[in-house]
């Protein structure tokens, strides 16, 4: 029986969304414990959600800097820390943390620049720390399913991706009053890109985690749809790969209609397979002959892999927090095997400070390629 | 700040399916903590279980009315109880616990004898205890609107019900090995019904939950169609509600290719509701020119009642554990109100006893409509 | 090269949904000419219906009588008659050319009594005419399929069926002015039966032709939930199969948001089927092992004996024409094989008189259980 | 009561699949009848199908000049010719014809290079004659529809459209034997392009039918994946429209599973539309509030612009015929019109040589921005 491990929160006080969901996906399996946050830049907020969140007093800090220099001096301190702020504080936060000595999971894009993205990568390396940054959908058992199948060469060689994530909820002019979108379409929080930085780097990461594919160079054209805004909301990008397959990804928020829907379709010589993030449980696979079978996650066909993950029996709904969950549980599980001297690398299964300067590589590639005209950029290895 | 409540379990031991579905629901939403349990018939599995789930060794017990007696007797004993074993064991240990004070939380169907349930039932009004019983799909916030919408009158009065609940997963012969199928099919655990019992009663819930119509009578044929089985494995019922509606019911273990797939379609005289349990976030709205509107979870047209339920956005999927847990976040919030001297009746929000009463009584109906030879048989009051 | 066949109608009017229908069918695969008609009791409306459709004036009849009685006389007389009347006129229609010795094409339900329809059975036989009774259904390629998959043993054995045929057009209390529900819901036009009799029966055909099964006994629930309206409009049947599987028939017409909802499942000991007459093109396959597999007309899967009416490649639709043109193919190949004397009973790929008895009969006894109060009839042979 | 008119067809012979499926489409309606042909550049082949469609021996032609001047010269000549050929010889006969005074109906895409098409564009005018170029999927109701709901600003302004037409049957690398993709893979007579010809110029036709948007400029990145081939059979377009708006196209021939499948969305500033060219009668249609509804062909509020065309009521599939049928009925009353002398501009409901000039203007672009690196091209006026 291994101790349940302890971790603190930057990020994620009230009116945040995605650290109160990270905090229900750890909850979900009992993976760990929250007993220490500083959820927000105002103590105020911090001190009212570590009340909610029965977090003690002492363990609610002003900084992440605080945070991070009184829990590693402590006997009981954190194991992690899990790093839900705005795009902009991610590299702070992160440095602060990796010094410190504490393995840390951050949200996605991981950084605002590919150049801070690649300090933390050494850092972390340096250090010898776990650094998970959390594109949740590759979580799910059936992208693990995914993964298998095109690694065993089941759908043969892969030649096309369509890839695409678009939502509608930036639709309007107006977004006073919507927090998610206010943050995420001020460059001063934001970085360089809204769109392609919050959403086409999913489509990226998903993409790349399914096929093993690297990108060799993109052609992007990054355009903002909405008149009043600043940051991109309407992103296209051309994309090769360097087995010589082809890719066109799309991500949008004027979509109307659209909830939160990214979507992979991957085409290979003996088959192909499309996947849909709003029925995360579906995998449709086509057969040579044009037929298309459905499986699910909970049947027998499910690699071991991926099937390991399983809570409930197949037609018994598991969804994000599920898929989220599923990556802080090999998290945690090599956390503890750290701890306990067992873990090797393969233990691993969830994207890592890697996946996050891919992303980041890709997101300055398009950057450039929309800047110089729309022309194909290079991705810098 | 509400403190947070502790609870015990029976059943949901190693291999148990239903028991860890409940706690993780729980602590999904971090709405109680786990201190006791008597987690199985045999010492050894409550141990192994209890350790696992890191439970004080002392709050494991051999029998449920040792864990009834003991923990009424504690200061710091559980605030409730979750009975999650095998049906025939629902009435005994129910019963133990409502007479040591204990609020309790019992699977369905609630008892294997609607006697035994409306006992439940009398014992619980005696003593003032909170009962839920967990049909957890009426904790859907889809279930939850199309409740609201048919009580403001958005399709006019309900004219027809259709009502299926069909599974794949017992169609073969040979079982063996499938601890589910095995105890589903033993009329000594089970009861006088198999799939009747365990699934027909989630639509009779369903159903009755989302339209507030009470069945006023039943024609029933409850069939089995694997050669090898003593228990029902397929069940149609005709319905008969107190407005004058009709009902179609059918239930089934025999159909391969059926998940879990447990859909209501409700047909007014000013529009439809469809709703699938395997997509628990949509609804589809029939209006009355005959087009369809699909609503999602998340959108801005989900009835209050419903909507404050709510923990990811629209297309970020919340499935099976979110539909117990919000179950459990009305259960907890009313028993905490009764710590508090706050409670109303008005605030129960879940499936209560009586919810288990009409479930056996449902049941018993059927049964004796088809042993009649699939005649009207009256529900009893 | 064989010569194009000529044909007469009775009914298809001006105003008529059918007729018009049938005509289109037919010139589809320009199977047959249309030369003469008798379009309606009033003969203004033969005439404009006539000239409209370039029938010559002297071809052009009062009565199906005079029809029958003179183009029975004439050295060019129709090869074949396609009676599209409402219900109460197919049996004298049918008798007239019968006796004429005009083979026929008549629409379901093929009589109103089933002591008419045995009749006319009789009647076809001893003129060794052919007699196609227009389940239109049966003609797509997909229930082709099906019934060469069920007869080949692909699902194994039949233990299971789903049938239900839905439609929300006659929801609503007041339908003046909708001529096609006005003689429906007339019994002077219509029968004893609107919504059994018009959609119920295609339910029963539809699983007859697919499955091969035939029925023992119903047992029926014939309701009427429009309170204006003297005929059913919502119809449950129990159904027993002669290999003892079971059926449920559910057909409605006040289904609001179903437009033409024909949906058979079938389910096998080996695996299950499910086809949806509002996409008629793709057939649901469910394996052993639950997954689900998706083919479509078109796919090189597709049995030879149902491929052979292909027209289009996979994924260009082919519709509600082309199934109705089916049945005309087989049937012109027929009387065309009858007049070169290469006719043989295998040829037949039609749904014939025999199919409309059997609708007859289910009907018929449907309407006795009903009456009886919801018991189980058997069907007469 | 107008005649039948007469028409001709020049291709369509034994193993072709258009020219069967135009005559089936014309014939569905009545519409015209066929009588001379040119069927093949086999005199047997041409006889042979001549027999078999009952066309006089006298009006089979060795080749489409003869027929052009031979028909233009009878009395009772054909009213139009209906070219349905391979690619490379549109241009020759459409020039054959309109000098002969005859109305063309020909295949898409019009000719192999835009200056072939401008100049039957010019001649078409010259002469005074009707001239439909046969985009099909542009006859279905539901994209009449869609036509009429942007022109009338239900959606407000297009801001973002994405259009795909991907298929199957061209992934595997031996494709022997395969009449259809034999001849659109040879650029002989093919063109310069195989799938963006054949089915990514589909996209453009359909989009700007639908929208009335004009494409400004277009890069294009044409690819050929299977590798054995000389013309591309993979194909992604990014497209500027003179109102601002932007699309992104993708054909394809390789991915595996895909019949034959067009879609096109449709982003507007209030809402967004929704069409899938195998369920032709349906559209999604997003709300402002992100719900979906969803319409269908026969409904009520199908705009009476669309509905004229309805020939069955909702639910009872048209498809791929119906949609060529209204091209060729719209066709047809305008022919009779200009006899008439009723004729109008306004009468025009199909795609005309004007379409055909920009499809291959389109075509034009995407092929020079693809050859010069996946650069920005303008479309020529």
């Amino acid at each position: 029986m291994s101790r349940i491990l302890r971790y603190g929160m930057v990020g994620g006080g009230q009116n945040a969304f995605i650290g109160d969901a990270h905090r229900r996906a750890i909850s979900l399996d009992r993976s760990a414990k929250l007993v220490a946050g500083c959820f927000s830049r105002s103590y105020e907020n911090t001190c009212a959600t570590g009340e909610e969140l029965h977090v003690e007093k002492e363990r609610l800090y002003h900084t992440y800097e605080e945070m991070a220099e009184k829990e590693s001096a402590r006997e009981d301190g954190i194991d992690f820390v899990c790093i839900v702020t705005p795009n902009y504080a991610h590299y702070g936060a992160c440095k602060a943390f990796l010094e410190a000595g504490i393995h840390v999971s951050c949200d996605k894009p991981l950084t605002t620049t590919l150049e801070e993205a690649r300090e933390l990568e050494e850092l972390a390396k340096k250090k010898g720390l776990l650094f998970m940054v959390t594109y949740g959908y590759s979580g799910h058992i059936a992208c693990k399913h995914i993964r298998q199948m095109i690694e065993r060469g089941d759908i043969g060689e892969v030649r096309m991706v369509a890839g695409e994530y678009i939502q509608g909820w930036l639709a309007g002019d107006d977004i006073t009053g919507n927090k998610q979108g206010e943050w995420r379409t001020d460059p001063k929080l934001s970085g360089k890109s809204n769109c392609l930085g919050d959403i086409g780097t999913h489509i990226e990461n998903t993409v790349a985690r399914m096929t093993g594919l690297k990108i060799k160079k993109v052609l992007a054209n990054m355009e903002i749809k909405v008149p009043s805004r600043v940051l991109d909301d309407n992103d296209m990008v051309m994309v090769k790969y360097d087995n010589g397959a082809s890719g066109l990804y799309w991500s949008s928020q004027i979509t109307i209609g659209s909830d939160n829907s990214l979507r992979v379709r991957i085409y290979g010589t003996k088959g192909s397979i499309s996947w849909f993030q709003e029925e995360p449980e579906k995998i449709q696979v086509a057969n040579e002959d044009g037929t298309v079978t459905e499986i699910h996650r909970g049947h027998d066909c499910i690699y071991p892999e991926a099937a390991k993950y399983t809570r409930l029996p197949s037609g018994h709904p598991e969804g994000w927090f599920e898929a989220m969950g599923n990556l802080y549980r090999s998290f945690t599980a090599c956390i503890s095997a750290k701890e306990d001297g067992t873990f090797t690398e393969d233990m691993i299964d969830y994207p890592t400070v890697l996946d996050g300067v891919e992303g980041l590589a890709f997101l300055e590639a398009c950057l450039a390629s929309s800047e110089e005209g729309n022309v194909w950029k290079d991705m810098e290895e």
